[in-house]
């Protein structure tokens, strides 16, 4: 029998105490032996008991730690301060940890990862990224033997719900994000979601994990969905690309660049049928070639799902006489490169004015930078002598298009210019 | 270092021997020795030395097994005779293995996995289903909390490619298996692939994993792609499907039902994007709901990342003193169930004649036997006094449909009747 303590009786934790109880059998004869949530720590009792616990709750987590029956720690606290302490002591305590606090381990992963090593611990992670997706475990387990090159993720399951609204029924983003909120997908405030950080945040992780390096979450490049409007989608989709929030870590000589944005997506990726609140994450590696792992990335039992995982992961290991294995342990240090330094091709959208010379001038803009053009398309904006232009460059350096932007938004025939990352295989 | 011994030297075995060097310091890094390819099995030295092998071949299997340095016996021979002396000798000798070889899991599974738990050693085999796909081990691992009450797969790449092309450009199923040849998609022999028996081993191992009830190659009902006509993938895709090879392992009050078979699936579903050589599996679990897992099936360095993967678990379990504990370990005996069992919608396709009263007596026989009609599509047959009648059902038994199909074929107005499963979320 192992004993186990909850930190924190929201829906996930809820969930946990559920799943153990539902599917105790099994549990029991895959891993030898029973699995007990012994305390809980909770200070609403009303709370706890609506969602089913019915075991004993506390609500000084000193108790915990003192329990030398309590042989795993299971962390869903969120949030970086009081959760941080808990992991520390429970860590310095000798207690193995399991955790889906993305925000801790893309800020403090280097600090907590190595002292769980240091005391013989495990830390289990599986829930931080991506819900009930099977992603850290094959990382670190099934495709241990690749090297990766990049990783692409439909990471937030908020921002890919509004993001298909918007595509399949033409909302606008303020339509799709109430749509969102009503159904209780997004949050009443938004903004993690909305802005990328939380994407940010697991693609950190998994930016980690696949380097060997550490990343962070100051490390990523984050733009989020706020500003896409109806139009940049129907064009998107006459172009044959669908828009979605991608999540990057990407390698190249020994080099990382790591960044949350929305991005053309072609319809013949894997990636662009991921819809509603479903995740995804595609990666590419030398040996397994393409791999795209694909699930529910939040909800009460899908997230149990992994955190009860990780926790008969850790019944294994300490059955084994074998913890201090699973972490995230990052044995290179590599060079974080800034955002300018992306290689891609680009959506460079502009509003111009409808008159003689203006295509030539921001062709010769792009040229003289280096970036070439892969396609244009022109169209009239109605009652103004104004023109949309829609620009798919070849790979260029996203500085260049930096640079060419900001140089044509002085001339005075740019009203608006804005550019969008098109993914493809090559990225 | 632990040092190994590859069996048979064919694009696979070349794989492994390339990727262990290509990762050597990553792999060293990740479980903390090297690994060496110590001795390959292989009569034709040309062979092997022309896919850069470069490590002592042995004609003898007894110095494999003599030599008490090689801790890892990795089996690619393929087949069910050779091969299972090998498995079986060196699980004898106290060698662990991994293998590729569904043919002989599907068939020997039982005796295979109790042998290697008696003698404590590792069996593992990723590489044996959905090539590079990680499957056996999020199962067994991240996803090992769950309930698992079906999985869906596309599992085997030719007839894959084969009904991709058959969809895409409207060719005959010869032309498309002849692209495939000309590709090295479809070998000389194609039956185990276009008869279905490939997928059909690989889903009676994932139900015997999914369902911890040992399901055997027998166990599992087989339909080939051979007589799916053009017309079927334009009436399919006029319906809103994609027609695919489905293997599919379902329970259902602790009773296994396992088939192979050409299925309609719904372009919304995430299976029916799934194109090409590619592979993949979907699972429906009580706790993460619905996950798929997709990437390439097959190929050297593909199938070669997952044996290495399998090849570096090993390692640690050496380490740690622990191995015995890899394997497929069935604790429940459940009742494989008949075909005609089975409970799905279908799409039911007849050629009668062009006259009165006619699918009245169609719909009568389907009536009188339970199957209720959600929607018919007639359309008459250019020159001739036909009709070509597709009839989609409510769900059904199919049992019933067959019943109706016999009684059909006995009527002088009916000149063919066949049937599609069709793949729903309730499947």
């Amino acid at each position: 029998m192992v004993k186990i303590a909850v930190l924190g009786c929201g829906t996930v934790g809820g969930g946990v105490f559920k799943l153990i109880k539902q599917n105790a059998n099994d549990i029991e004869q895959r891993i030898g032996q029973k699995v007990e949530v012994k305390k809980v720590l909770e200070r609403d009792a009303d709370k706890a008991h609506s969602i089913g616990v019915t075991t004993e709750l506390c609500t000084s987590y000193d108790e915990i730690l003192q329990d030398d029956e309590i042989k795993i720690i299971v962390e869903l606290i969120g949030g970086t301060e009081f959760a941080y302490d808990c992991i520390i002591k429970a860590i310095e305590a000798g207690k193995n940890v399991v955790t889906a606090n993305k925000d801790l381990l893309a800020i403090k992963g280097e600090e907590i990862f190595s002292l769980a090593k240091q005391k013989g611990v495990d830390i289990c992670f599986e829930a931080s990224v991506a819900g009930s997706i099977p992603i850290i475990g094959p990382m670190q387990n099934v495709l241990c033997a690749n090297t990766f090159s990049a990783i692409v993720g439909i990471l937030n399951g908020t921002t890919n719900y509004i993001l298909t609204k918007m595509n399949d029924f033409g909302l606008s983003y303020e339509e799709a994000l109430k749509q969102a909120a009503d159904l209780g997908y997004a949050e009443a405030n938004p903004s993690s979601d909305v802005e990328g950080t939380d994407a940010a945040r697991k693609i950190a992780i998994l930016g980690s994990l696949a380097f060997n390096s550490r990343c962070t979450l100051s490390n990523v490049y984050c733009e989020g969905i706020t500003k896409i409007v109806e139009k940049d989608i129907i064009l998107a989709k006459k172009l044959g690309y669908t828009i979605k929030l991608i999540g990057m870590a990407k390698e190249k000589d020994d080099k990382i660049i790591l960044f949350v944005r929305p991005t053309f997506v072609p319809m013949s990726h894997p990636l662009a049928s991921v819809n509603d609140v479903f995740n995804a994450v595609f990666l590419k590696c030398d040996a397994a070639d393409e791999i795209m792992l694909y699930g529910r990335g939040a909800g009460e039992m899908p997230t149990a799902s992994s955190v009860v995982g990780d926790v008969m992961t850790i019944c294994n290991s300490i059955a084994n006489n074998t913890t201090g294995q699973h972490g995230l342990d990052c044995y290179k240090q590599k060079e974080i490169l800034p955002i300018g330094e992306l290689e891609s091709s680009f959506c460079l959208r502009l509003r111009v004015a409808d008159k003689p010379n203006v295509l030539a001038g921001i062709a010769s803009e792009l040229g003289n930078r280096g970036v070439s053009i892969e396609s244009v398309i022109q169209s009239p904006v109605p009652d103004v002598d104004m023109a949309s232009l829609t620009i798919i460059t070849h790979k260029a350096k996203e500085q260049a298009l930096q640079d060419a932007i900001s140089s044509l938004k002085e001339k005075e025939y740019v009203e608006k210019a804005y550019i969008f990352m098109c993914l493809d295989k090559t990225n």
